[in-house]
């Protein structure tokens, strides 16, 4: 049977109530949930909430906003879940005062309503008021006074018990850090400036522009088997570095790059400088990744023998071996999973608290869940970035399993009319209590129709619109040189893959 | 652990999918479902139903919208609840196919894909097309049609089976006789002709002017006890009739109407017609009502000894005592919902199948949800229509409950923005999956704005607009003689009561 109250349509929540909505420490949070009952009295409305490892459960009064529908703030002080639900009954001292004071004002009888408060207070113990109420000797006026003069709705307040007390169902809140919904990100090539060596000595310049988070592509040890040349050619010249993105070990760095050491020195100097480390979290081996050997059943394998290497037909990336997270033995998949969860462990025990997650849309949704929450557990201030310009109901999905933050299509709104709603939808939509929006300008290889043909000023714009518009955005390595050279009239992709290396010298 | 796939978002449904969304036999339903994965692979999507009384489960095949939205079409063929549900799995065979065909076309070698597909078929006990892809004495092209030809993709449809099979939750559909979504409806007081006898004669002018329902304002004797008189005023005289929602028995006619043979001839006349009667189902005791006597229990008390009667301050309604549906005792609660289901079987027994229900909104809706579930155990055809004008939250939520129509603000709705948004909101809105609109373009009570100043032409405008706006629409006694003098200048009420026994006889 459903409840003597209504309570429904809570936000914030994700739309299968399982998952949390998010907030961040220190934030307001505004509840608001329908809540109205059969007839006319008026309703008390409660948020109650706690921090789950605290429970430390406390209520807040919610007001009426329009329509039954009602609003309370909560502000969260600690990371990790929460939970909150919402509690209501009716408020038969707010009732009785409303509709006796109509009465009254009227010029209506009130003797019986008068005795009916009388005895409302007495059950409260408020008995001065109480027998002053029901004093027929003394006038009507300082009857009706003595039960509606200040105090006595605060001490109802205060006291409220519900003879039809309704609860919904528990929501969950996952309480993050604010820099999971706040800071200017920078994508930043190490190898540019000759390995951490060079890169730590940027930081200054960086945390000048005003950036909080740089960002680093993979700085692993680059796959050299079927590695690729310049302009996605087969066959990679004796200097050519490959892709970063062709991983040849998850827990190491490129020995062109420099030593544990000197990535800790830098780690430790963006700190100091208030800034932290973003990695990316790159789940995809080259071909000769320690993996292909010691676990092939992690991979695809074909009838001819050969393990898959990554297509999107009829596009083939030869030098990059997809995983199979879901292997035919769940053994192996337990294995799989645990050994994605250590390269997190192990980066974070190296200082990095943020991820920049690659591609997360081609990897199962149950992994993600499962991986953000084990991480979560060990440190709930690690912030997991979701790199998916997919379809919309994915990007939302990713959100929903725990995604800190999310990648957007603002790179590709760009008239006023799909600005205006694009904002609107992420500001407000029915998404934005789960999955906070990260604007960025351009992508790593797509220069966007307003960068390639509008010069320094739409570069200019475009950082403007995405500073205002998100409380995180970020731009990528050669964003501030205004680079716009396409690599041909029909290809949104840059000239050239070297611009990563020759960038930063330019702009000294 | 969430699913392999992802399935979200289904339509249609309730927002709590605990009650069911409603359809009617006969007529076509859509079902739709947020259905993805990770990666690029192709899917396969399936609405699965039966009615749950039959337990005849069966499978049709969803086809993809736009952005991961899938639809497949249901055709309920019986009364009652349908259940139904969303699987979906990978198509590895729709996923070869099209991933085969792309590299062929784009001429690359696909030796192994073949080798790919001869397995897959294999698999499924194809073993000419099998084979003949496997040999590689014959071309290519050959081996690729083999593969690819007529049949084979209807094979795997009706063959279908998934390594990553995902369902949905269970959904709830309720199905109507198609009289719940569908009706021209009249209301008709029979006193107006004399009783029983000369309303079973007019009954042939109602079917001709198209009507399919017509319907009684409450028939039972009323109240002589506080009885009031004409426009309201405290005192009755002596041939003034009272209000018949003034009820003083809920399974007893009014003397003055005729006997239950002269109604039931009246019920027998109205479905020769093709019409049936609709009754007014007003939970609410005259003062002389036998439920006073026999169950003040069931009632509201006050500390000076007396039944409260119906206000809504500083309105008093002295002839109306409304029912207290939580009593203090839970043994009185069972023994009150038992006799209102009561006063439904009664007149269900003398062929009544259409309750308008008065004020829904003033009564629990736990009290809805368990009577209307009740009823239609008995009898599924039972079409309850809720006569709430009150906050949109609210009427929604009697419709969720299991109300089979709903009252409307179109009569409030008269201008060409508000008409549009209003008109869409009830054909398209979250809520159309289980709330049907009735359009009615007045109320007994209340000659809205376009019809008080708009003559004739108005009231054929606003009928129309009722009737196309949606497929159940009435209008209420005197509409058809374009009555419109309102009782003051600043009341929106009738001029005078006994319009109601006046008007047919000015309509012959």
């Amino acid at each position: 049977m459903i409840g003597r109250l209504i309570i429904g349509d809570i936000r914030p929540s994700t739309p299968d109530f399982e998952h949390p909505a998010k907030a961040t420490v220190g934030s307001q949070v505004s509840v608001r949930a329908d809540v109205f009952k059969d007839g006319h009295e008026k309703l008390a409305v409660f948020v109650k909430w706690c921090s789950d490892a605290e429970g430390d459960w406390r209520s807040v009064r919610m007001t009426p906003v329009a329509n039954d529908r009602w609003e309370g703030f909560i502000c969260p002080q600690t990371l990790g879940l929460h939970s909150f639900e919402i509690i209501a009954g009716t408020d038969r001292y707010a009732t009785w005062r409303n509709e006796v004071l109509i009465k009254y004002e009227a010029g209506q009888n009130i003797d019986v309503e008068l005795i009916e408060g009388s005895l409302m207070l007495g059950e409260a113990c408020l008995w001065d008021a109480s027998a002053t109420m029901a004093d027929a000797a003394e006038p009507v006026k300082t009857r009706l006074e003595s039960g509606i003069r200040a105090g006595i709705a605060e001490f109802f307040e205060s006291h409220m018990s519900f003879d039809d007390e309704t609860s919904s169902t528990q929501l969950k809140l996952w309480v993050d850090r604010p820099a999971a919904s706040y800071g200017a990100w920078y994508e930043f090539f190490p190898r540019s400036e000759g390995g951490f060596g060079g890169a730590t000595l940027r930081l200054d310049a960086i945390a000048k522009m005003g950036f909080d988070i740089v960002y680093l592509p993979p700085i692993h040890p680059i796959g050299k088997v079927e590695r690729k040349g310049r302009n996605n050619t087969i066959i990679a010249g004796p200097d050519d570095p490959g892709s970063p993105w062709a991983i040849a070990g998850h827990t190491d760095i490129h020995a062109d790059l420099g030593t544990f050491d000197d990535f800790d020195r830098f780690v430790e100097r963006a700190n100091d400088l208030g800034m932290e480390i973003a990695l990316d979290y790159a789940l995809q081996c080259a071909a000769d990744h320690p993996w292909l050997v010691s676990h092939p059943d992690w991979f695809h394998h074909r009838p001819d023998g050969t393990i898959k290497f990554a297509e999107n037909p009829p596009k083939k990336y030869q030098d990059i071996y997809p995983i199979n997270f879901w292997p035919p033995s769940n053994d192996a998949r337990i294995e799989l999973w645990a050994e994605c969860k250590q390269i997190l462990e192990f980066w974070m025990s190296h200082g990095v608290r943020i991820f920049r997650v690659d591609n997360p849309h081609t990897k199962p949704l149950a992994f993600w869940e499962w991986l953000i929450a084990e991480i979560h557990a060990i440190d709930p201030g690690v912030i997991f970035l979701a790199e998916a310009f997919t379809r919309p109901k994915m990007m939302a999905q990713l959100a929903q399993v725990g995604f800190s933050q999310s990648y957007t299509y603002f790179t590709w709104r760009t008239k006023k009319k799909h600005i205006t709603s694009y904002f609107d939808e992420v500001a407000r939509g029915r998404a934005s209590d789960y999955m906070r929006p990260n604007f960025w300008p351009n992508t790593p290889d797509i220069l966007s129709g307003p960068l390639r043909n509008g010069g320094p000023g739409a570069f200019k714009q475009r950082l403007v619109l995405a500073a205002t518009g998100s409380s995180a955005y970020g731009i990528y390595s050669g964003y501030e040189l205004c680079e716009n050279e396409p690599a041909s009239d029909d290809n949104e992709e840059y000239l050239h893959s070297e611009k990563y290396e020759i960038k930063h010298r330019d702009w000294d």
